[in-house]
């Protein structure tokens, strides 16, 4: 089975026998808050009955946060796991995708063999999306996905050009699904976020995730907010009826309450992804303007990733990505000492050319 | 959203401030075993890190646990995940299933559009599966569905019978796909035990799960043997790409070393199941003779399982699987104590009748 994502490090465990260094994922840098670790903790010793298959506690819990009904709100086995149960419940002909985009929108719709239409992301652009990708929802697209901020660009769109696509979604009858999983890690998070979309109703999901605002990718949960309770229950209805573990609805009930957490976090990122724009630069890669946990920038050394693989460093090669051509690397920006590690790890790669 | 199976506590706990005695769910009446609490509060600290997407460790336990390559192996958000994947990725046109079944059968094939054709089974056998299944694995049947032992009947088919609906699968092209999520609480599981059939070859996929002989439900675990690494391969990918999260990965790891206690749990529960039927029956219950840690039987009660609300003990109301009736009810098989508690109430539920 081909891992077409970052953070394999058990991949590279496995095979060297060694931890590697990550940076091919963004996760919080500040790891798993104690409050989830207690709470996952405590709820492993009542993990022999059965989730709550409706996480109506956690989804109490996100309503306040999130000031929506809690009949607005589905949680699922990660982000993708919603994106998976979306797309067999929605059944889209045809989805409008950016490219790049997170790869599992493709592969989601593959299940139901739905035809995919491409906005190209342009470098001249700095590849932010551009207002001309109103002009590509056309009859006929179901659903376009937009990631806000975009993964693995890091650029992020205004609330008015989102605004306007949503408009237009409306218009043609496409859902619109607003990826906001990195929202979280913006300077200034509620100055982008769409969520008040799925108030004024119709045509619109909002993907969340704990995953990387809490640290918690290894515990998988995520949320969507919709204003169509009917589609979230397809959606629940499209999969396996106990998507959610009992330890990680009791993780995110806790993971709620972080909110110092978070403020910290987005405050090192802030600062330290600053200093590692300045240093990519001075070494000369092309580095787009990042706005979360993660810098997206060009590199003129062939084999970066695998090169700094070699050092125990991992990076995200995003080569991968439709869109994408060779040299482009992704990097989470961590705490200042292990982000010192990778540009001494950057560094040793280069000067080995 | 409509919620058809049992184990929902969590609903009457909302709806009345009290914690029910649960019945309705069948889990290992020994709880969480120490050693897997122990690893998900260690596997807490280190859920910052993306779950291994293969479950490369725990895949490498199941493969010696259970003497098939790890290549035959495939984990998933418990089994119920993996029923879904495996007909996404099958797509059948047409499935035989027992009438009663696990109703996700049903509900996965739905998202293809399966046909459902039924083998009922019947009180005057008991529920047994009989022989003239095999006839009713005709050409144009993709996938066989056959829970062993039954739930909710709780009754066991013979290694014989397996292995001639076996055959007749191979002859006609359709995939066996095998259930033992209950076999190891059966007093002699390897003497029903099928996994020699997915090491035959071909045609076959065996459903194990972790949830039920080590009493995790609410942590989300299952896995699958077959001997077709392709078809393994297109259900990986046929869903998100992080389905096993890292606790539920480490939980399984510390599982396969709990030999103790699931020797124990089988003795308990034959003790206890031996007394329960007995009790059962001196009510005036038609019980039908139980192998594994659940008691299926007929009540003339009406409402018997409403009632036993009332009286803080859930109990499964069996009346929504297709193929029963009103008055079938299946019970969990606890400890002395709880099931004492069960015994009680149903008393109570019949005298007030």
């Amino acid at each position: 089975m081909e891992l077409i994502h970052g953070g394999d490090t058990e991949g590279y465990l496995l095979k060297t026998g060694r931890e590697p260094l990550d940076f091919s994922s963004n996760s919080n840098p500040l790891g798993v808050p104690e409050g989830v670790i207690k709470a996952i903790s405590e709820a492993a010793a009542r993990a022999d009955r059965y989730p709550d298959p409706l996480c109506r506690r956690l989804t109490a819990g996100l309503s306040e946060a999130e000031g929506v009904p809690p009949e607005h709100i589905l949680c699922g086995n990660g982000a993708a796991d919603l994106i998976f149960r979306l797309v067999l419940a929605v059944r889209p002909r045809n989805i409008l995708v950016t490219a790049p985009a997170f790869a599992e929108y493709e592969k989601a719709v593959g299940t139901v063999g739905a035809g995919v239409h491409r906005f190209f992301l342009r470098k001249e652009n700095s590849f932010d999306i551009t207002d001309d990708i109103v002009d590509s929802i056309v009859p006929g697209i179901d659903m376009v996905f937009i990631t806000n901020p975009n993964n693995p660009t890091g650029r992020c769109a205004g609330r008015e050009l989102v605004f306007r696509i949503h408009e237009k979604c409306v218009k043609t009858g496409a859902l619109l699904v607003l990826d906001e999983c990195f929202n979280g890690f913006l300077d200034e998070p509620e100055k982008y976020s769409c969520t008040d979309l799925a108030l004024i109703g119709g045509n619109v999901l909002i993907l969340k995730a704990f995953t990387k605002i809490y640290g918690i990718p290894g515990v998988r949960l995520g949320y969507c907010i919709c204003p169509d309770p009917g589609l979230l229950e397809r959606m629940y209805e499209a999969g396996q009826p106990w998507p959610v573990s009992s330890l990680a609805q009791q993780a995110g009930i806790a993971a709620l309450r972080e909110g110092e957490y978070v403020k910290k976090a987005r405050q090192i990122v802030r600062i330290q992804r600053g200093k590692m724009v300045t240093a990519l630069r001075g070494m000369g890669f092309e580095v787009f303007e990042p706005t979360a946990n993660y810098i997206f920038f060009k590199s003129d050394i062939p084999d970066l990733a695998r090169r700094m693989r070699r050092l125990g460093v991992l990076i995200r090669d995003c080569s991968n990505y439709v869109g994408l051509e060779d040299g482009y690397c992704r990097v989470a920006v961590r705490g200042e000492e292990e982000n010192a590690a990778l540009l001494e790890a950057l560094k040793t790669a280069i000067e080995a050319e």
